[in-house]
């Protein structure tokens, strides 16, 4: 496919300097990209990169005059990138219809242009929307509804009830609806607390590879519209996360965490269970939760605390052997100011 | 289903106070519930709810005069809602029968009453036990096998010669009986030590979704009975965990650990190989196990140490930038008063 | 099988002590091997096992008079064991040929001796070598390449374009090639980077279980040749390892971060994006990498510090009370010794 630097201007309302004429045929990293493709600069320090790139054309915040070829001026030229780039990403290959090697209930409801894989498993009552696309060994329980055009790579499993929104994507092997980790002890025995709520994941949310979100204990565990979750994050039950949130790999969120909207959780983090995490807020990588966050906090640390706070204090740590000296220093010499001090007083 | 209070009130252990002829359809929270429903009151923090529910009937530690409806007075309210909502679940969908779609080993046993969806394997002489559930996507390996009763959700891989007891719960995605990680240096290569061990899963243990339990290197790996492990927990090879054990989300358990029985092991955990946990130990979330730990001892932290030191550690630890003004001022004093002490030395 | 202790002195190149003609049926640790079985002795800490074992025959690195049956003297003996255990180890179990229970684009190109379970799928133009295990489960996108002698354990998914390598082992449950976790702010919403990069990953290398490597954005994420990877590994996109690298458990690496050869990530460390980890570098387990470490380097900690300091600051930490209390008393003296030297300057 080819599309004219018009064409590409116009999709990300931009403004062309140079020739709107000339064709491009990909898309590709300053350092990456050859003629016919075209590529970004945000940043200064991309700015040898820039001199060099092999670029027929690129996206920038502002004209440029030491780039000798075409330019497009964007206000964002990586968010141009990525929507130019997704015009010309291979498309996800679907199977042809309905493959006579899934198992489709026939009370379920298929939309229209579905792509169903060889061994799909779609239970009773189920719905999937217009345009979705299922893998091979994609298990969908009873009355799981699938949004349209929603995507479910390989061997990912969304059991009984769970409720997917439109344009969903789910990596392979995850696990949408497992039950939530919930006991009662019972002397030294853990009796398992039945867990019969549901997953509701709302359009746009995008979920990693090998990730589970737990079904709730009662109602639901929810994820709103757009928030994307990287990789074997585990979601617990009855957790709710807002719209546009970002959930980096391998963070952990306890039952019944509450997290507002476009909330940022870096990689590894931990949140302990029925804490509320404010809308906005940032928890950086590998931070452990043990309380509250209000709305627009930033936090670091285990346990996580401010992260100004947190700066100085992981600083601190790393010269604690220097801290421990000077305060043996400082214990020395108190030691010899009290004896002068007691001899002059014994003196006197 | 519906069952009398009396009969509810049976099944726990409990005395009801109000009429135990009324009829009760289901469980659900005291926010949750309507009339028909039961719900459960355990904490003075949820007394908010006791007045305000719509429960037409609640259990109780003792007996409530602010609820105006129907009691059940039990020991333990909460582990009486679990094992009454036990009885209000709706059952595991169960597949009628083998299904023709899935490969069975003429060699293999099946039990009564097993449930095999399509799409699972069955290697050679496996024994599966009378009644269990195997969904679609399983792999059983050669020789293994499956207790009575024991459910086993898609996409599961148990590897040859592992063992599985019975009324045992698998999760979607989990691997049982993967190699462990046994390398010995070559020069700069890693050669591989085959594992040739397997893994014991006693009675009544839950695995959590894509959790990862490796064979042993010799002998077995071993999860004792009524062990709880949740998500994405990674269990090494030869690890030992006694019974009625707790191991929340994403915690990982390197080669070799012994767990004594009734441990609780909080969410990201990780505890280093070779290493002993004494039985009823406590390790709260993402603590560092870098030693072995006492029965019914409590640590947290990285690496971990007493809970009670940690608490007081960690304070002091985002106090650091504090302690190190206070440092600095007494330096400062401590200078002056050496300075004016020097100053009297060289006047006398 | 069985093989004469010549034979397996031969093999591992050492040298025996004892009878050469005595027959050796498989191998042991030095506490649970009986008659027939050989063992090694690698270390003083097993003296004990040593004289009580039962094996027929030992490694040992250098002749030990203590042990009365046979021996072989070898320069590492747990390396010889190591490979006669591989010699030993039962072969891994091969499905006769192509089920025709998988479905084979036709298009692919299938080595001989490929061994194929049912429900694999095997997409476009893909190429499988030589000697292939493929396992119930595994998904082989368009073009991909797999090497001779490759074995991919139940369940794996592997997306399109992605390149492996001869002798590799991918186990249960793992993901290859899933999108990378790019997005572009704009507004609140995540607009999507398209991942259009592969995964390549190179001779020798061994994945986990439920791991997952994603592809790149651009261009290619990396796996050198005898890299091994534990379960539960996150590898994020356009992430580069050199060969002989080893990552624990659980451990994450995120995106565009280039390891050299040779370097020890312990489980559970999480390392920021675009770092440089030098080779031979080694990694604590937990530790939280925020900035590159040089060729050689060890750390420990989050964030990582050098190792050595860590151990010093990591032991004050706990000690953080009584060096509060020590503050606190000096504080007191300090005091103490300004009121009297005030108390003096005003006498005199």
């Amino acid at each position: 496919m080819e599309l004219s630097l018009r064409e590409i201007a116009q999709f990300v309302d931009g403004r062309v300097i140079g020739d709107e004429g000339i064709m491009i045929a990909g898309v590709n990293s300053l350092d990456g990209a050859g003629p016919g493709e075209i590529s970004f600069f945000a940043d200064r320090r991309y700015k040898e990169g820039l001199k060099k790139t092999k670029a027929s054309a690129v996206f920038v915040p502002i004209e440029d005059p030491s780039f000798k070829r075409h330019q497009v001026v964007v206000s964002n030229p990586e968010l141009a990138y990525a929507k130019v780039a997704g015009l010309f990403a291979p498309p996800v290959p679907r199977y042809p219809g309905l493959s006579e090697g899934a198992i489709i209930h026939e009370s379920s409801e298929i939309g229209e242009n579905v792509s169903i894989y060889p061994w799909v498993y779609i239970g009773k009552d189920a719905v999937i929307g217009e345009g979705a696309v299922l893998f091979p060994g994609v298990f969908i329980g009873h009355r799981v509804r699938i949004g349209k055009e929603t995507l479910i790579y390989p061997n990912v499993t969304i059991l009984h009830d769970c409720l997917i929104g439109d344009k969903v994507i789910i990596h392979a092997g995850s696990v949408i609806g497992s039950d939530g980790f919930g006991y009662v002890r019972d002397g030294s025995t853990s009796v398992k607390i039945p867990q019969t709520g549901i997953v509701q994941i709302d359009d746009h949310v995008e979920v990693g590879a090998n990730s589970c979100i737990d079904r709730a204990a009662l109602g639901k565990t929810w994820i709103g519209r757009g928030t994307k979750l990287d990789n074997l994050v585990q979601v617990g039950h009855n957790v709710v996360i807002g719209e546009d949130s970002i959930v980096v790999a391998q963070a952990g969120i306890s039952g019944s965490v509450n997290i507002g909207r476009e909330v940022i959780m870096g990689g590894q983090v931990g949140i302990a269970d029925h804490l509320e995490i404010g809308e906005r807020a940032m928890i950086a990588p590998q931070a452990g939760v043990a309380k509250s966050i209000p709305p627009g906090g930033v936090v670091s640390g285990t346990p996580a605390i401010p992260h100004r706070l947190y700066l100085r204090a992981a600083s601190l740590m790393s010269r604690l052997p220097q801290l421990n000296e000077r305060l043996r220093d400082l214990e020395k010499r108190m030691e010899r100011q009290e004896k002068e001090n007691l001899g002059k007083q014994e003196q006197s």
